[in-house]
């Protein structure tokens, strides 16, 4: 295609809302106008399928559930009166208790005001709250936001080491939607006892988002925690940075939550126009289904010019991967659907690995990110009419130009600046593009089918754990491994056996291990005191 | 496989290394041994490569060079006497320099110590260093780092802004290698100006590493920097962790840089072992070419289940990527290979993606990497008998277990605790694979010749912009795009035309751009003083 012709294709899909001052350009991706009039049926029904789930339709049928986050931003889309009173007040609650806390109305026993928060949570409950965080927290917000997200010991040691002098001072939230999820638990349970070392009342600085009637909720109430905010069964958790999982803590760092709803807003309305061009998420869907051949088969890299929107691609990695990586689409039939998200930042990136994309493997399309404002404020000269917002610009143009000379195509998703309204717009859209990929290849985009075979197995290692001690305790000499596993009943399993011995006995948990480590047929294994 | 055959399988392919405590297994990679003895004569080759290579040849073709980081780590390989003295006497010169530093013997001229590292540096002159800081930092180091690796200026804003009030203690070093690295240089003169404004003397706070006798080295001695540190031409920005680049920021960090240093010397004997089984890098070597097939089909998700090597991912980006994702193989065949890496950490990434992962398309290999210590000191149980960590590990083994099950391949690598020593070896097993593999597909992992077109069509886009602005105020009246890009000779180009516009114009930098954003065709711009 010559330089013309380009041009015009590029003008011809420019998309453009005014009110975010968002471009969306599809042009570098090589679709054709065949593959669009192929794909037009399909959007035809993306358009309806969406329509029905805003109405409240059943979209998640292996759940039985609505899919309502769509509602969070504007209320009077959600089906019934309680459910958007429900919204609202859940809205107003956060906007007073983040006030309540700033002023020091609600402050901790030990001190006049809270200074930071601590937030626990993990997928869904953690990507969207650290994503915000990093774009939008300023250094002088109202308080501090830590996140533990794991069931990592030494990470949870890092960050209560670095809180250590302000426990008195920190508030947590524990975001969890049943109780049921190990590491938010765990998280809990190691931050409430480095509380109780330091004497202070954990209940009093606590705050749950949860299920409402769910065993965790009765225990926040049980034990008088501060404040409990709900998480509604019609929110999804790779979806809910819109509801209190991700508005509380914006709220308590004092980003601007009502600019992220009203953002979201915008563009949840922009992407209900039925018809593919002038509607972005739908133009992002094709461009996606175009990539990978409506099969995954290119991985999704993303590239903001801008360092503080260097967790989007983690955030996404869930929203993308959680939602459309399934086996089987919505007819049953096995698909192994998805696409693989990863990516940091641009132009760092381009140091790191823009030499396989330029020229190794073909397996990826780009999403490039621009932002129009360089900084706040003016910049210095670093070249002669020349800044460092310049260069960044000029990296981005020159990237996506080299990829494209070589075959590799790309998106470019452009924003006047980040701030809560564009970072709201930004979810939004990449939800509804979810939604919309979802409905061209007829799969359930709000299940997780997959996850719950690791948990399961990870379950039975906990329950093997404890018959092996009980087994070496039993025995009072030491035993092979396929003693132990003999005796547990557990022949099958010995290598389970094995590394969780391992990992026991690497941390003077009364298990002893004798023998060549390289050759685990030569261990012998004791409990020992 | 049955399960008494699995775990033959693990026994026979677990590889132990005593003197490290690490175990690397890949008895979930279902290569046959008929692929084994088909390669053999490829390993027998690469053997005989890296020998030649840590001999002193010229491994790097295209840029005629030697591939010497190996070296760093045991001086007495390198192959001539001045070498040797070199690497001696530059680490040497780094310990005495972070010792009068801690110190206070070198010292700001406002101030009696150090407090801050700023690092200015991108790509292998900061993944390295970040991965290191984020994984043996501590919250008791002697100087706290703070990394610049990109020209985003509110990147660059923000951390200004964290250090505002103790720039005047803030030692920066700045790494490039020729200075000709045009974001390094933009963070360098921001950062300048920053003390400049604070009215300090900069040189007095700033170290170079860099090329000898390079442009910057010069810049840095007639300024009268505080000291200089060689960036060695035989070795390469993604290799170069255990250089002065790594090495320097580590060693003011308070990071045992002896530790690091010893760990990977061991790691580099044990991959000198010239057979597959016994020699870790060639049998992971061997795992990655029989994932992807010898052709990258498959890409390397990195799992460590432990918080602080949530970097190591991002290192691997690029050591992976940018070394062996090529177009050509050593004959000049055209063969674009490459292996994509991504990843975060567990168990959080199984909250995020591992639905696709177990479900989904099947385009990767996961590396799963276990840290046996917990924590330093003892755990509370977070249910009978049972900690955090233990749920860490049985996470772990859970997922691998449920991936393997759904015909998904893993390798596990296994070390004893998070430690200088372990991240040293951790580097040079990475290292060292990417050496064989390399080998493996016949291609020079040493150079980056993508990287070159997306860094000229950059430049290009500075210059257009000049050309550009000359046009408009040369004019004094509104012109539409299209007269824009004919009066600069550049019609061509009118898609850069309009986008450098749209750039300045969000910046305040004298265009104004009148009409319907939405259709380019439309816009009249203007200089406007």
């Amino acid at each position: 295609m010559d330089a013309a012709a380009l041009w015009q294709r590029y003008q011809d899909w420019l998309y453009y809302h005014e009110g975010l001052g968002l471009y969306l350009d599809i042009s570098r991706m090589r679709f054709s106008e065949d593959l669009v009039a192929t794909l037009q049926p399909k959007f035809d029904k993306a358009f309806q399928d969406l329509a029905a789930l805003e109405g409240g339709a059943i979209a998640n049928p292996d759940e039985d559930r609505m899919v309502g986050h769509y509602w969070l931003r504007d209320a009077s889309l959600a089906p019934t009166p309680e459910l958007q009173e429900d919204i609202v007040t859940t809205l107003e609650k956060i906007r007073l208790f983040a006030q309540k806390v700033h002023s020091g109305e609600i402050h901790p026993p030990d001190a006049a005001k809270f200074t930071d928060v601590l937030s626990i949570g993990i997928g869904g409950s953690a990507l969207g709250p650290e994503f915000v965080a990093d774009a939008l927290g300023g250094l002088d917000a109202p308080l501090h936001i830590h996140f533990i997200d794991n069931t990592d010991p030494t990470g949870i040691d890092r960050i209560l080491t670095q809180l250590k002098d302000r426990l008195a001072s920190t508030l947590v939230v524990i975001m969890t939607k049943s109780g049921g999820t190990p590491e938010t638990r765990n998280g809990m349970l190691e931050v409430k006892h480095a509380y109780e070392q330091q004497g202070l009342n954990f209940a009093r600085q606590a705050v749950a988002v949860t299920g409402i009637g769910s065993a965790f909720e009765k225990l926040a109430k049980s034990e008088g925690w501060l404040d409990i905010f709900p998480m509604h069964d019609w929110v999804g958790g790779r979806t809910s940075e819109m509801s209190a999982v991700g508005l509380l803590p914006a709220a308590l760092q004092g980003i601007d939550i009502d600019a992220m709803l009203a953002g979201a807003k915008e563009m949840d309305a922009a992407t209900r126009v039925p018809q593919l061009k002038g509607n972005p998420a739908a133009m992002m869907a094709l461009a996606w289904y175009y990539a990978g051949n409506g099969k995954g088969e290119k991985d999704l890299v993303m590239l903001p010019y801008k360092d503080s929107l260097l967790l989007f691609s983690r955030y996404l990695q869930q929203l993308v991967m959680e939602s459309l990586g399934k086996e089987t689409d919505l007819d049953g039939k096995v698909v192994h659907q998805g696409i693989a998200v990863y990516g940091n930042k641009g132009s760092t990136d381009q140091h790191a690995y823009v030499q396989q994309l330029r020229e190794g493997v073909a397996n990826f399309f780009v999403t490039f990110i621009e932002v129009l404002e360089d900084r706040q404020g003016p910049s210095i000269e670093v070249e002669p009419g020349a800044t460092s917002g310049d260069f960044l610009s000029g990296f981005l143009q020159g990237t996506r130009q080299a990829l494209y000379e070589n075959q590799r195509d790309s998106i470019t998703v452009t924003v006047p600046r980040v701030n809560a309204r564009t970072v709201g717009a930004l979810i939004a859209l990449y939800e509804r593009t979810v939604t919309f990929y979802a409905s061209l290849i007829n799969i359930n985009a709000y299940h997780q089918p997959g996850v719950e075979a690791g948990k399961k197995a990870a379950a039975a290692i906990l329950d093997l754990q404890k018959q092996v001690v009980k087994v070496l305790k039993e025995a009072g000499t030491p035993l092979s491994l396929t003693d132990i596993a003999t005796k547990a009943g557990a022949i099958d399993r010995i290598e389970s056996i094995y590394r969780i011995l391992r990992h026991l006995a690497a941390n003077d948990r009364g298990i002893s291990i004798s023998g060549d480590l390289g050759q685990p047929a030569s261990l012998m294994i004791s409990a020992i005191d």
